[in-house]
């Protein structure tokens, strides 16, 4: 059995840190449902477990391309959180070249623009996913989508949608597939809810998100079709990215139903 | 200049507790935004802040009734952010009897019910705030409204709706109030979109929220008037709460408009 000294489990940890998961093309995904849908995508090449979590998860063990058993300190090496279940997989990135996705036509797309929080990053890619988008981009200095954090928060839709890291830069390419593109703003000069009643939204559109701390990069709003905000009805600033993505992503799929 | 050992910042430190937040009925807020928002509120007792802080945001510390210069150990000592950037306020707790709350007849209500976690329950608040909302539950044994991450995640918005911590039954109450109460659940036989379009969210709503993991309580979800769903266009097996609150209650605000 696997300790964490296990040359095997030394390695795979290294894909914790960045650099390793940029040089390898590899990274982690923790728990049964983040193993299950890794598993679905084809992306897992070796899949790390507790015996205990081996025989509870024994679905996800018979479709392992390799398998195995580790001490229940080697998987607490591997793992970044406190409950990690006892599953840790080692998979292939699965990111596409932004031409692969285009050609595809999707007619709902979300950029991620130099957001460098991983559980936002995560939680937009999920609620992306939830909404139909086809296809999430990491555009910029944005987090590595295969950072543990943003990996967990994704909550397995990492594996459904089209992931594609580009440049800041990826407006004109949007447009040019077709995609009216919509850069979110708490100042713009359209609400989300006189798009929606105006027809708007039934067009294929690509969405971009900035940071909570910074919005948008000043290139990008004014590169964008229209600059959007979610408006404010209550005392509040603002919403958190969260909600804000929320709220545009699912306005688009209403009208677009 | 209080240290971290003067007996007032020993004292207020202790709100980072419950219990001694329960006792008290005091609660710390941190950060220039949180303590503005507080001081508009009427729910500042005391301002500490580093000179230096002082002097940057010296129209704050112009409005607190009582005005304390710390240490930097000091200031550290009574924030829980690693950037508080200078100011903590001791703060009154400002939450107000149900029924109280409900004689305003507040249109749009939401209720976290069980949700323990502090960043969750924040940003529920938050998103209600933004969307209109004059009054927000804490129900059964939901987190503090008035822990330290709690406060942060609302962003100020503790201070702009009636807040009410109330046992868990309470939809009869908001049912007695003229509210139709609809309970987000992933299994509801409603979906939000459709309730939208057939004119239902036009109405007074009460909308229930339970945690992440274990969802609303049984008893919750049959005594709701209906259960509702956040459609799932894509691959995702569900939204997180952020995302699905903000989709909820939005949609009301935008019915309601």
């Amino acid at each position: 059995m696997f300790t964490p000294r296990t040359p095997r489990i030394v390695a795979a940890r290294r894909l914790q840190r960045r650099r390793d998961r940029d040089q390898s093309g590899r990274f982690l995904a923790e728990g049964p449902q983040a193993v299950r849908e890794a598993l679905a995508a084809g992306a897992v090449l070796e899949l790390f477990g507790t015996p205990a979590a081996l025989e509870r998860h024994a679905d996800l063990a018979a479709q392992a391309p390799e398998l195995s058993p580790v001490t229940d300190d080697a998987l607490a090496a591997l793992a970044e959180t406190v409950h990690p279940q006892g599953l840790v997989a080692v998979c292939e990135q699965n990111d596409v070249p932004i031409g692969e996705a285009l050609a595809k036509n999707p007619r709902l797309v979300a950029v991620v623009a130099e957001i460098r929080d991983p559980g936002n990053a995560g939680t937009v890619l999920r609620t992306a996913d939830a909404a139909g988008a086809g296809m999430v981009v990491f555009a910029g200095d944005a987090v590595d989508p295969y950072n543990g954090k943003c990996v967990r928060s994704s909550a397995g839709s990492l594996f459904h949608v089209d992931v594609v890291r580009s440049p800041l830069g990826v407006v004109e390419l949007l447009q040019d597939s077709g995609l009216q593109v919509l850069a979110t703003s708490g100042t713009g000069e359209d609400d989300v809810d006189s798009l929606l009643d105006g027809g708007q939204l039934a067009l294929p559109t690509a969405w971009l998100f900035g940071s909570e701390a910074h919005g948008l990069p000043a290139d990008l709003l004014s590169a964008a079709d229209r600059r959007v905000r979610v408006p404010i009805y209550g005392g509040a600033e603002s919403l958190n990215l969260a909600a804000a993505a929320a709220v545009c992503l699912y306005a688009s799929a209403r009208a677009q139903r």
